[in-house]
């Protein structure tokens, strides 16, 4: 046997970087444990009670196969918004459900659009079906939707990637903003919105809940339900695009757990209420540090707030020390936004020690 | 809007047909709840109540994202075969690994071989990337090797499946069979072998575990560790055919709760021994309720049987009556195993129940 590996011209031609390092690596790969985990924008407030009770309870029927319908949590996704099951697609996580938009949509070679520096995962599958990027940069720290739409129209894209409220960046922008970025797409565009912080966000930030055949809306159990780890999110979708989803998705991929975890949470609506105002506590306690330490933050509807270090090796410096003193944060990649470090709502516990670490580092100089 | 989805031609051509209906999705077309659940090769003799422990001590911690190397998993299952961590690649189950299988290696078009009625969600992930089956009949009720090797040889195909022991026959060749196969088949052909009832196969039917490129092995926690529902399975395979499954699949795919449970099961040796015994237990009976019936049985090297009732029809009648009183099986689609039915090994009162009303339905005249 050669090297050659008889792989296809697709995937011999991909990097082998992959979008995100999991905590957990980067904590084998320094050979420590962090003392905040404050990258990931994973939720600090935990699970529901109800969940946790639920999924402990299912654990003892998983020699069952899952539902691949996953129909029980479809159907209370479906109620929760007020649409049909059948405009429901559930999967492991929205990135899953992202890899599947790629595949459903756009051939090899076709143009897929984004703002520079979006969603990493997004990106790794435009990349890994043989498509290729097409960005526009954040504009004032947000979306720039319209020049996404000019670019989508200019370069005949079949997808329009955007998330909102945005990750990377924590900003938003309006529903109306949306509708007439909808209205200005070319009917060959479908507009992938990525919505998995909708929980933190202003209610004028999300559009009302009427299914339209040119949108994919993603939703995730990953942020305010605090259930990252069991990989269940789901679009909300034109009947006849989730039939599509049907025809190519692993049917049985939302294991038993996941199923019964996400459903109870979903009904715990007390418990996700109860989060959200703990995060918005988070993220003003994180505007005065920034205002403490003249380190300006954005605007945030996430469970994230981006501090802004001015310059990308500023930015990457603060990083790189807070890392070594134990606080793991992360940091967009591109520009503009490349200036700046994020920072995930941790618990109070977990804030002050961001706090004290990052005052003492810009105390020193950093 | 037109009726018209945007789809990729690929997509646009697929059935909307999947390839299992899950036994929940059947009653609740049915309306009814089955009394033996004996027809999705589940495990009848549950989860190691070491990993229903580390399950449900897991789900504690579902806030936070799950590990995306399936490192500690990943080791476990490398010293268990006595192979590198980096020949390991972890999936949402061997169907997650099968369709990126096929992602590596086959350009949409190419021909992919295996047995006329081969495990159906590998030929689903063939048609979902546009690729072309190929295939050959069972001979003898197995895997007729030659006739598969010279296939993939005459059709240039990239890939060739088998699963030993076979599903849906039971049946299995011997590993040196298996290993001529591999010597025969050309350079540019991967032969994916799927081997997920290797706990309950004869020794002599499983290749020794020398890592060769040309061979990607699957294995699964769904059968002998009784996780259907829980999706975990991963591939044996060259390092480098690793790393080209780290450059496409869903790095976050498989979720905390189930690299936890993996992970004690697979340290619970005694529990799969007695899982295994308890299986070959059932199969003897199974193979008594078909001679006393006149219904010859397939030799078994699985958690499942094949019972041969003579023609396609009669196989179809007798699930059929069997799915009316609440026993559910399956059987095989293509010929020449249409003739067949094929029965899960269940708990001793499942196996009775199953004798029961087969019994009244054979002595009935069906």
């Amino acid at each position: 046997m050669t090297d050659k590996r008889n792989f296809t011209s697709i995937v011999e031609d991909l990097p082998t970087a992959i979008p995100f390092v999991g905590p957990e690596a980067i904590e084998r790969r320094v050979g420590r444990t962090f003392d905040a985990r404050l990258g990931a924008n994973e939720s600090a407030f935990g699970v529901s009670l109800k969940a946790l009770e639920a999924m402990r309870d299912e654990a003892s029927r998983v020699a069952w196969y899952n539902d691949p319908e996953n129909h029980d949590l479809r159907g209370a996704i479906a109620s929760h918004h007020g649409v049909g099951a059948a405009q429901i697609v559930v999967g492991a996580g929205i990135d899953d459900l992202l890899g599947l938009a790629v595949r459903l949509f756009a051939e090899p070679g076709q143009p897929i659009v984004a703002s520079q520096g979006a969603y990493a995962t997004f990106v790794y599958h435009v990349h890994g079906y043989g498509c290729e990027p097409v960005t526009h940069p954040y504009r004032d720290d947000r979306n720039d939707l319209e020049a996404l739409a000019a670019a989508a129209t200019a370069s005949d894209a079949p997808l329009l990637y955007v998330s909102n409220p945005d990750n990377p960046a924590g900003t938003w922008v309006e529903a109306s903003d949306l509708e007439a970025l909808i209205d200005r797409l070319p009917e060959t565009c479908t507009l992938l919105l990525d919505e998995a912080y909708a929980e933190f966000a202003p209610a004028s930030a999300i559009p009302t809940m009427s299914v339209n055949p040119r949108v994919i809306r993603f939703r995730t159990f990953s942020k305010a339900h605090g259930m990252a780890g069991l990989r269940v999110g789901y679009a909300i979708c034109d009947e006849q695009v989730a039939l599509g989803f049907d025809k190519i998705r692993l049917h049985f991929g939302v294991n038993r757990i996941a199923q019964a975890g996400a459903l109870a949470s979903l009904e715990d609506e007390t418990f996700i209420r109860t989060v959200v105002r703990r995060v918005e506590k988070g993220r003003a306690h994180y505007a005065r540090i920034g205002t403490s330490l003249d380190l300006s933050t954005l605007p945030s509807a996430t469970n994230f707030v981006t501090f802004d270090a001015g310059s990308r090796t500023r930015a990457e410096s603060i990083l790189s020390s807070l890392q070594d003193r134990g606080v793991f944060v992360r940091k967009p990649s591109e520009p503009p936004l490349d200036r700046c470090f994020r920072v995930t709502v941790g618990t109070d516990p977990e804030r002050d020690v961001f706090e004290k670490t990052l005052t003492e580092l810009v105390r020193s100089g950093a």
